[in-house]
């Protein structure tokens, strides 16, 4: 229960103080944020409210979208506001190919510039730019980086204190190179979060939003936060989950049966 | 144009002889059957009928979907029907988790083993078992083996004649690592059967007709098609493409798009 934190995307409606006085009142340490929330609450604001609160900002999502022709203020941005939420890690969905483009290859290659870019950045504001593998089925329109090789091999060039990687289990479940790469990930300290969702079949249109609260749907969870803590990793454990079913609901029921469900399948 | 071979999954609701006509008067030498399209017209007589009208089989889908309790009968069954029909290639569409199950290393190896018991009888049959990696979106639900790895690993213990794999555009694009495995493939002799369709996005609930005809999505058809060449492979280049939109128009409509869109984007 200690390293369990509660992704803000999992009760994306609940306004953030009932969010930050539901998890206190839960015992839940830490959340992860979205800028979208943040923004409409108000930076300092949330970041007051956290902190009077005893929160821990274990991340915020997301930068990235580096195809975007605004990626580099945007992304600074982000970093800033990282910073000022006193999250130390800053979640990257790297973005798809760009409009017209059929070349995924130089849209990796343009992902890993840009981020060499913000590195220095990243540095001086003391947040981690994390590189999150999104399923390959986001590969076109969100992320062109599909598996955990390819973000520890963009990540590689860079110092890992500027540069880390998201284990999320929702992107990544499918791959049978996961539990090698995910234990060199910890040889080179690039475990900067883990996130943790179920995979539900059928998938809806769009394919955003299916995915499951942990244990309802086919993802080994467990073995998952067995494999990260095997390679070093003492951090938070965020659930992360988007559904629409899940958002529609209370968030402190939505919080309650996700601290059992974290209990019985990943914990 | 010589290697164009059309699958009959591209035009599915055209009856059997409209679809060898077409072919014939288009000029097209091969089509890649399915079986229950076969089934409908029946194996002897659409046998006969591709075989009257000098059209070569150049697959037939599918069998595969080993975690159903009749797999066994039932994919003997295929690599009869294959064998009846001329098909060199019986594609293996593997099938997913089974019901609640999580453990996709087991499902992974089940395929395997399966595969192996098949191998004497479709070297009898002389049918390549030729296995396909589904895009990781279908992991669950149509087929654990996700990359071509993995198909190239399941193909290894047994000999080439006997089992082989699929390289589908559709299902790889995505895959940083499927140039060398396609060179892999060609130095182990297992391009059993190349198959190409676009990715389009968004993707439609079920995520299984969301296919592009070639040249109306992201992916490097021609890329891969040089690549398959280069790594020795001169057999046909099916199109085969699910998508509601394209079925619902005339079967010779949809041939002579493909056979143009083919020129611009595969040949």
């Amino acid at each position: 229960m200690k390293r369990f934190a509660l992704n803000q995307a999992t009760t994306r409606h609940w306004p953030m103080p009932d969010l930050v006085a539901g998890c206190v009142q839960a015992g839940v340490t830490g959340v992860g944020l979205w800028r979208e929330n943040v923004h409409g609450y108000g930076v300092e604001r949330s970041a007051a409210l956290v902190r009077d609160a005893g929160l821990a900002v274990t991340s915020l999502c997301r930068g990235g979208f580096f195809q975007e022709p605004r990626w580099w203020d945007e992304n600074r941005r982000a970093v800033d506001e990282a910073a000022a939420l006193g999250a130390p890690t800053l979640v990257l969905v790297s973005g798809g190919l760009p409009p017209g483009s059929r070349d995924i290859d130089a849209a990796r290659a343009h992902v890993g510039a840009a981020i060499g870019r913000l590195v220095p950045y990243a540095l001086d504001a003391g947040v981690c730019l994390a590189i999150e593998a999104l399923h390959p089925m986001f590969s076109s329109d969100r992320c062109v980086v599909a598996n955990l090789k390819q973000a520890l091999d963009l990540a590689a060039p860079y110092p890992h204190e500027a540069v880390g990687v998201v284990i999320d289990t929702y992107h990544l479940w499918w791959d049978d190179a996961v539990w090698e790469q995910i234990a060199r990930a910890g040889r080179e300290h690039r475990i900067a979060c883990f996130q943790v969702a179920d995979w539900l079949t059928p998938l809806p249109a769009g394919v955003l939003m299916g995915r499951g609260l942990p244990g309802t749907g086919c993802v080994e969870l467990r073995r998952f936060r067995e494999a990260v803590d095997a390679a070093g990793y003492t951090g938070p454990v965020e659930v992360e989950v988007f559904a629409e079913d899940v958002w529609s609901r209370p968030g402190r029921e939505v919080l309650d049966e996700t601290l059992e469900r974290y209990g019985a399948h990943v914990a």
